[in-house]
C-alpha cells in the first residue's frame, strides 16, 4: 500500500526543479512553500543553483543529506520518469508530480511516459500524485507544495483562527478548480483540511485520497471535482465509508453535456463515463451534486457548521427585518422544495409580544428592522425554534455592517451551541469580511446567495433522511440466484435473445409469464391459439429483428383458426420482406394482455459502474418527456419503490381521475428480480429491455408484453 | 400630472423631521444626504433643533425662505397628512414619505391615513412616493434622501469613475431590496441611475417611476422588485415602451408561493396577484424574471455592457486557461440552454498556431494557463469571434489577481469596442475589487457565478430575438367582433352557459361545431340520432351540473332507436339522482367525435390583468405533469403557435412514433378565436373551458367535445 501520509504529511521534502525565479512555476512553488510556517525540512534540488530562497540546494535527490519522505517534481516531462526512479531507489515514499505534458497531450510520447510513471510507482510502492497537477495544501501542517496563488498570502493563515472544526477536504482533478473552492471558502471563514489536486491521476486516484482522509481525524466534509473515475470499483466502498461516518461528499462531475465531455476528454485524456450512471451511483450513495463552485462551497459550509444537528425535515422558519427579503426568501425556499409553514399559535403569541403592530409572526416572521435589532436574532431564533412546526431556521440579515452583531454576540453564540435545529444566515447586502467572521464565530454559516441558502437547508435535510435510511437498511442480498436453467439459456447460443427466450430467463427467476408457444408452422400456431381463451397475439421471433413492430411482423387480437393461420403467414412474410436473410425461430403465440399502465423496465450495463436498472412510464407521452430513473443493480424493494416515487408521472400508478391504483407491489417485485438477473450475469448481459410491461390494477399483477436480452460482446 | 422630476431631481429640498442624532433614522437621513455633493439646497425642518448638521433648521415648511421643489417627510405617521397638506398648500411639488405605520399596519388608523395622503396628493397634483419607504438615490445629482447604509460612504462615488454608460435604474417596493441591488452592483463597478424605493405606493406606483425613467436619457436598464402592481393597466403600456426603446426590464415579483403571498400581504397590505397571470404578462412583454438578488444584478450587468450588441443566437465560444473550468462551464452553458459548438476548421487552425500541444481549440478553447497568458484574452477572443459558429464568448479567468490584465489592457479594450459579439468574463477565483475595475474598464462584465454567467448570455439572446420579433409583429387586432347573436347568448340568462349554449357562442364566432340537437324528450333524441350517421353521444345539459361525467350523466357510442331512448332516460335519471333540484335543459345529441390528440383550452379572467388564455395537453398524463401555458388574450396566430411550442409535450402534436402530425393550424385558429371572445367580452366572461378539444390529423381539423362558459358575477 502506498503511504499517502508520507505524501500529504511529510517531515521532509525535496523540491526537484526548484528555482529562485518567482516568475516561473518552479520559483513560485518555492515561494508559496515559504509563505507558511511548515515545520518539516525543505530541500531544493537544482542543477543550476546552489541556493534557492535562502535554502542550500542539491544537484540531485541522491545528494540529499537524508532520505526525504516526499519529493515534488517540477522538471521537464522527459526527466520525470528517471527522477522518479531515482527517488524510488533512494527510498523516497511519495512524490507529487507537477509537470505537464503526459497523457493529456495529443500525440507524442506523453502517454508512454505516464505509463512509465505508473510502473515506477508500483515498483517502489510509492504514493505518487499527478502528473499535470497544481500540487496540494495540507492546512494543519502549513504545508503547500503548489504554485497556486490561492495560498500565497503569508498574512492569511490557512485556517481561520476561531474555527478548526468541521473541516473541508478538497480533492480535485483540476488544479484551478481545487484551489478555487479554497479561494471562495477561506474568505467565508471556512476551515479546510486539505486541497489536493490530482491532475492526470497516473497512480493515486481521487477516491484513494478521500479514503485516506476518511481514515484520519480532521476532515468532516469532502468536496470533489471529478472528470472521470479511473477505477470505478473504488467509488462504492469509499462512498459507503463516508456515509457511515456521516461525512458528506459533495461533488461535481463534469461531462454532462457533449461539449463538457469534449473538454474532459481533451483535458485529461479521460473517457467521461455515461452521466446517467454517475448520477445513479451518486444517488445510491447519498453523494451530493453541486452545480457551481459557489454552490458547492455553500453546501460544504452548511455541513461544516451543522453536521451534528442536521434538520429533521424540510420545514423552515424565516426570520427577517426586511419584509421584501422575507417574502422573496419564502418563494425561494418553496422553489427549492422547502416548506414554509404558518407557525403555531403558541409560538406566535410568544413572538407577537415583541413585535411592533406592523410586524408579523406568521412566517416569515417579519420583525421589521427595528424589532430585529431590539429583540435580536438570538431571541427570535430561539422563539421560532421552539415551534414544532419547523426543522430549521433561515435568518435574513443585512450583514454589510457587522457591528450590529457585536451587541448580541454572546447570546447568538449561546443559541448556536444549544439549538437542536440548524440556523443559517442569509445577507441581502454584501457582507464585509468582518461580517463573515463575527457570524461565523458565533456559530452560523452566512450566505449571500438566496437560492444557495435555501438549497443547502434542503440538502442537509435530504442527507440526514438518506443516512438514517442507509444505516438501518438491510444489506441488499447480492447472493447469486444463478440457476442451471438460466445458464443454459444465457450462456449458449446467440448474442440476442428473442422475446420467447428472454421470457424463459425471467421464468427461471420466478417471474410469471403468460402461457405462450413458439410455433414453427401455421398448424402449430392454430393448435396453440386454440388452447388459449380469447384472441391471441402473433409475433415473429428472430434474433435479427429486435423491434418487431418496425417490421410490422406482429398481429394482434387474432381469433379463429383461419385468422390465426393467415396471421401466421402474414407475420412471417412481413419479416422476410423486412430483412430477407433474417434467421426466423418461429412465431410466438400468446394471449392478448389485459390492459394496464404502460411501463418500460430495462437494464444497461455501464462500462464503469456495471448494470443500471432503468424504470420509466411507457407510452408516447413519456417518450416525449423522458421520464425515467436509473439505479445501480441490484436494488432492494425499498429502493425500487423509491425509484418509482422519483418518476414525474408516479401519480398515474397511484391512480388518478377515479382510475384504480396499479399493482405497484408486483412492479417492485419485477424490478428487484430484473436487477438480480442483471447482477448475477453482469459479465454476460449487456442490456435487458422489457417494453412494455403492463401493470394491472392493484392485486391483479402485471404482464410482460415484450422482452429482449442482449449479451455482451465477447472480447 | 404629478411632476416626478421635482421628486427625483429637485433643486431644493426640505427634510421634515430632520435630527442631528445619527442613531435614529431622522438623523441618518441627514447624514446620508451629507455624504454626497448634492448641489441643491437642503433645509432641515425640525421642532426641536435650530440647526442640524451645520444647516439652519426651520420650524415648519411654511417658515422656509423659499418654496422647495420637494419635501422628505420623516415624522410620526399621525402628523404626515397635515404636513403633506401644508406642503401642497405651499406649492411644494413632490414629497418622499419615509414614515411607516400606514396600510401595512394590521388594524388601526393606518389604512385611513394612507387614503388621506392619496387624496391630498391628488388635490395638489403632487408627486408623492411612499409611505413606509426607504427613500431614494439619484446618482447623477448625488442626491440621496434615504437612510440606507448602502449609500452612506462618502469615499465611494455613487457612479464608477470610468463607467457612466449603460445605467441601471432600480424601482423597488422594498427598501431593503432596492438598495441591495445597488449594494451588490456598485462593487462590481456597475453604473446606476436611480434607486427608488416606493413602499406602500399610496400615490406613485413603480411603473409610473419606470415610465419617467424611460422618458429621460440616462437609464438603459430597469430593475424592479415588485410585491404587487396596484394599477395593472400601467404595466402593458410601460413595458411596451421599454421594449420599443430596447431598455430591458428585469424583475422579481414575490408571492409565487403561499408563504411568499403571506409575506407580501402582511408587508404592504398588497394582494399578490395570481402568479400565472403575472408570468404570462412578463412573457408577453419580454420582461425578464430574475430569481435572486445576485442573478438580477448579473443580468443587468450583461445588458449594461452589451445592450447594443446582444448575441444573435445562443451559440457560445468558451475560452479558458483551466481545462476543468472550461468543461464545467460547457456543462453549465448547456444546462442553461446555450449551445457550445465545435469551432470550424479555419478558426481552429488559426487558434492552434498559438496553442501548446496539450491545448485544444475545439471549444471550449483550452489554451492552458500559460498560453492564455502569452496569447492573451484579447487575441483569443478575437480569433474565436471570427467563427461563424458562435454568437457570444465566455472568457474564463482567474481574476483574483488583476495585475495580469494590465499588460493586455489596451488590446482588451480595443476588442471590446470593435467586437460585434458580446464577450463576458467569468472568474473561478474571487476577484479583488481591482479585478472588477480593470476588466470593467476594458469593457467587459465580470461574473463570479458560473450559472449566472451562462444564464445571462441566454437572457441577452432571448431578449434580442424577442425584441426583433416584437418590433416587426403586426398589432394584434383588438377590434371587437361582438355580434348580436353573441350578445344575445352571453348577456341574457344564467351565469353558467351549458355545453350547447357555449358552443353556440363559438359558432357565432365562426368555429365549426358538430351538428347537434338539444333534445327535450326521448322521442326528440331518437329523431336527432336518426339524422346522424353512426353512434351518438348523449349528454345532460344543466346549468347546475358543470361536470357531466362526475354525475355520470353522459352516454357514449349509442346506436339504434331503442338504445337512444334508454340512453336518454338513463342520462336524465342520473342527473336527477346526482342533484335532484338541478334545472335540466334537455339532453344534447351529437355525433361521436373522431379520435384526436386531447387538448384543454381555456380562459381565466384574471382580476389584475384580464382574460388569460390557457392551453395544455389534455388527458391524465398531463393532468399529472401540469403541462400548461398562459398568455394574455387576445393572442395573434404567431403567439398561439409560440404558446404551443412552450408545451413540454409539443412533440405529441408534431407527431411521434409514426403517428401523423396533428392539425396545429386548426388549433391555432381556435386559440385565436377563443382569445378574441374572451377579449370582446372581458367584462362579461369569467371563465371559458373547452375540455377536451380533440385535434385530428393535419388537414382534418378538430372537434370541441365539451365546452363551458361561466360569466362574471354581477356586482
Amino acid at each position: 500500500m502506498p503511504d499517502i501520509g508520507a505524501l500529504l504529511s511529510p517531515t521532509s521534502v525535496a523540491v526537484v526543479g526548484a528555482s529562485p525565479d518567482t516568475h516561473i512555476l518552479r520559483g513560485r512553488i518555492m515561494h508559496v512553500l515559504g509563505c507558511h510556517p511548515y515545520k518539516g525540512k525543505v530541500y531544493p534540488v537544482s542543477r543550476s543553483h546552489d541556493e534557492v530562497m535562502g535554502l542550500k540546494a542539491y544537484r540531485t535527490v541522491s545528494d540529499l543529506p537524508e532520505t526525504v519522505d516526499m519529493a515534488v517534481l517540477i522538471i521537464p516531462s522527459a526527466y520525470v520518469p528517471d527522477t522518479l526512479e531515482e527517488c524510488g531507489a533512494m527510498g523516497v515514499k511519495a512524490a507529487q508530480i507537477i509537470t505537464s505534458g503526459f497523457a493529456e497531450e495529443v500525440g507524442g510520447e506523453g502517454e508512454k511516459q505516464q505509463r512509465r510513471i505508473r510502473e515506477i510507482a508500483e515498483k517502489y510502492d510509492m504514493a505518487v500524485c499527478g502528473p499535470n497537477s497544481e500540487g496540494f495544501a495540507n492546512m494543519a501542517l502549513d504545508f503547500c507544495p503548489t504554485f497556486s496563488p490561492a495560498v500565497d498570502d503569508p498574512d492569511t493563515p490557512l485556517l481561520p483562527e476561531f474555527r478548526k472544526e468541521g473541516r473541508i477536504g478538497v480533492v480535485a482533478q483540476s488544479g484551478g478548480m481545487g484551489f478555487a473552492f479554497y479561494d471562495r471558502g477561506r474568505p467565508k471563514q471556512l476551515p479546510f483540511s486539505y486541497v489536493v489536486t490530482t491532475g492526470n491521476e497516473a497512480c493515486l486516484e481521487g477516491f484513494q485520497l478521500v479514503d485516506y482522509m476518511l481514515d484520519q481525524d480532521g476532515t468532516d466534509v469532502i468536496v470533489m471535482f471529478i472528470e472521470d473515475i479511473k477505477t470505478p470499483s473504488l467509488f462504492p466502498s469509499v462512498a459507503e465509508k463516508a456515509m457511515r461516518a456521516g461525512k458528506p461528499i459533495i461533488v461535481t462531475k463534469i461531462g454532462h453535456s457533449q461539449a463538457g465531455q469534449r473538454a474532459a476528454a481533451s483535458h485529461t485524456a479521460a473517457l467521461a463515463g455515461s452521466y446517467a450512471a454517475y448520477n445513479a451511483m451518486f444517488e445510491r450513495y447519498g453523494v451530493i451534486e453541486g452545480r457551481d463552485i459557489e454552490e458547492i462551497v455553500d453546501i460544504a459550509a452548511g455541513f461544516s457548521y451543522w453536521r451534528d444537528k442536521l434538520p429533521k425535515g424540510k420545514r423552515v422558519g424565516i426570520i427577517t427585518g426586511s419584509g421584501g427579503a422575507g417574502g422573496w426568501m419564502a418563494d425561494t425556499a418553496s422553489a427549492e422544495g422547502l416548506i414554509v409553514p404558518t407557525l403555531d399559535d403558541k409560538t406566535r403569541s410568544a413572538i407577537d409580544a415583541h413585535l411592533p403592530s406592523y410586524g408579523t409572526s406568521q412566517n416569515p416572521v417579519d420583525g421589521t428592522a427595528q424589532a430585529v435589532r431590539t429583540v435580536g436574532y438570538a431571541n427570535l431564533s430561539k422563539m421560532v425554534a421552539t415551534s414544532d412546526e419547523v426543522d430549521a431556521i433561515i435568518a435574513i440579515s443585512s450583514a454589510r455592517n457587522a457591528s450590529r452583531y457585536e451587541a448580541e454576540f454572546d447570546a447568538m453564540a449561546q443559541v448556536a451551541r444549544e439549538t437542536e435545529k440548524p440556523i443559517v444566515f442569509n445577507s441581502y447586502t454584501m457582507p464585509k469580511p468582518e461580517g463573515f467572521e463575527i457570524i461565523g464565530r458565533a456559530g452560523y454559516p452566512l450566505y449571500t446567495n438566496m437560492r444557495n441558502c435555501a438549497h443547502v437547508v434542503g440538502c442537509m435535510a435530504d442527507y440526514r433522511a438518506y443516512r438514517e435510511n442507509f444505516l438501518k437498511a438491510p444489506e441488499i442480498s447480492t447472493k447469486s440466484r444463478r440457476s442451471a436453467r438460466g445458464a443454459e439459456l444465457l450462456l449458449s447460443g446467440r448474442r440476442t435473445l428473442t422475446e420467447f427466450q428472454a421470457k424463459q430467463v425471467l421464468k427461471a427467476y420466478g417471474v410469471e409469464v403468460p402461457e405462450e408457444v413458439l410455433a414453427v408452422n401455421a398448424a402449430a400456431a392454430v393448435e396453440a391459439a386454440t388452447a388459449i381463451d380469447g384472441p391471441v397475439a402473433l409475433k415473429i421471433q428472430s434474433p435479427d429483428i429486435l423491434h418487431k413492430t418496425d417490421a410490422d411482423a406482429v398481429a394482434l387480437g387474432i381469433e379463429g383458426a383461419e385468422a390465426v393461420r393467415e396471421g401466421y403467414e402474414l407475420v412471417v412474410a412481413q419479416a422476410r420482406s423486412y430483412r430477407d436473410k433474417a434467421q426466423i425461430d418461429g412465431v410466438l403465440v400468446q394471449p392478448m394482455a389485459p390492459t394496464g399502465r404502460e411501463i418500460i423496465l430495462g437494464v444497461n450495463n455501464d462500462a464503469a459502474f456495471g448494470p443500471m436498472l432503468m424504470i420509466g412510464l411507457g407510452g408516447i407521452y413519456v417518450e416525449v418527456i423522458r421520464d425515467v430513473v436509473f439505479a445501480p443493480a441490484p436494488v432492494s424493494s425499498d429502493e425500487a419503490r423509491a425509484m418509482l416515487e422519483q418518476l414525474q408521472g408516479i401519480a398515474l400508478l397511484h391512480g388518478v381521475r377515479g382510475q384504480p391504483p396499479s399493482d405497484i407491489t408486483a412492479l417492485v417485485d419485477l424490478m428487484v428480480t430484473v436487477s438480480q438477473i442483471a447482477d448475477d450475469w453482469r459479465n454476460e448481459i449487456a442490456e435487458i429491455d422489457l417494453n412494455p410491461v403492463l401493470v394491472h390494477a392493484q392485486g391483479k399483477g402485471l404482464s410482460v408484453v415484450d422482452a429482449l436480452i442482449v449479451k455482451r460482446e465477447r472480447d
